[in-house]
């Protein structure tokens, strides 16, 4: 449990359509509160005035470099107006999507150039690093599956089976070169109790909370 | 005047508030017109639907981050969907601000990382490099009464004078720094006349159009 004065802590929940990262997140934040931790969770891009406005400029069709312009828009702006200030109060900020999703649909799915969106995103988030990514993982043809008929999404979401594979593709990368422990990787094709439980274990280790499990 | 198959000449109009960029702009276009050169006038951060979407939510009050990931949301959009285009078709492009505004009014202006804003600044423009920069040059006390009593403007406009001394000496950095014929500085205390006589001579001779004057 988080003490007062200290920094909260800052969990990220990442992977392709479909995964069920908001449905964990709000499981979470429901476990993290009765367990006394005080929680807040954001989703990208949104959270924000001019975050919303750009969830809507992203229902449009932009040019690569806009769309991940909008989304560093977004973040800053989350960043600097809710993330930092609830961390810096001591709250746990769950948030459904991150620097990782940039990389991942922006840099792999779209293919712009990787050090220019690791450079922009370093300064939308003003260095902020999350302290655990729970990486959903799922193959795509699953994940569109379950989103069929959702039409109210980002550009991406309208995207075909090849995009989210290199979007998968990202997210495997990224994994890959992260610092022992800053990531958990979860297999999504599960049940949602399953995957809650895999992940409330690494979120209660992180925060040192005992699970009785 | 620019030969048929000939990539068109890139013409940036920029300077603080009330300098008198946009109707200096809307009269050199009609001087090209009649000297039989295509122009085409856009105006940052418009021209786009994504670009006039970020002008709205530039009227709100942004992070000094989120309000530069807006002006970089809109360039890059004008230039993949109509500035690179209109070049590669031969047309002189005529744009009322550009790259040189965010150097001046996010970094010298609100303090953003210059380093950080040129990177951005080239990863939105493709590199894209005005061939001509107007740089119409004015004291902020002068400008600010000029445009008194206008409400609509994006946030910049409404700072106080310190923040456009910081501009103006973010644009005299510029124009010091820039190679030798690619910015002209004109003193915009003159009246229209005098300033678009000397704004004429310059891209006139940019173009190779006989003035007579």
């Amino acid at each position: 449990m988080t003490s007062e004065g200290q920094r909260g802590r800052f969990i990220v929940f990442e992977g392709g359509e479909g995964a069920g990262k908001s449905l964990l997140a709000a499981r979470l934040a429901r476990r993290l509160e009765t367990a006394g931790v005080h929680t807040i969770e954001v989703r990208e891009p949104g959270g924000t005035p001019a975050g919303e406005q750009a969830r809507e400029l992203l229902a449009q069709s932009l040019t690569p470099w806009g769309e991940a312009f909008a989304f560093l828009l977004a973040r800053s702006e989350l960043v600097a107006r809710v993330i930092g200030p609830a961390l810096a109060s001591g709250a746990t900020v769950l948030c459904d999507r991150f620097r990782a999703s940039t990389v991942a649909y922006q840099g792999y799915g779209r293919g712009l150039d990787l050090k220019r969106l690791a450079e922009a995103n370093a300064t939308a988030t003003q260095g902020l690093v999350p302290d655990l990514t729970i990486y959903l993982d799922l193959p795509p043809e699953v994940g569109l599956k379950r989103k069929q008929g959702e039409r109210d999404g980002p550009a991406t979401g309208r995207e075909g089976l090849a995009f989210h594979e290199r979007v998968r593709e990202g997210y495997r990368q990224q994994l890959a070169q992260a610092p022992e422990g800053t990531w958990v990787e979860i297999d999504a094709t599960q049940a949602p109790e399953a995957v809650e439980a895999e992940a409330w274990g690494a979120v209660a280790a992180l925060l040192g909370i005992e699970t009785g499990e």
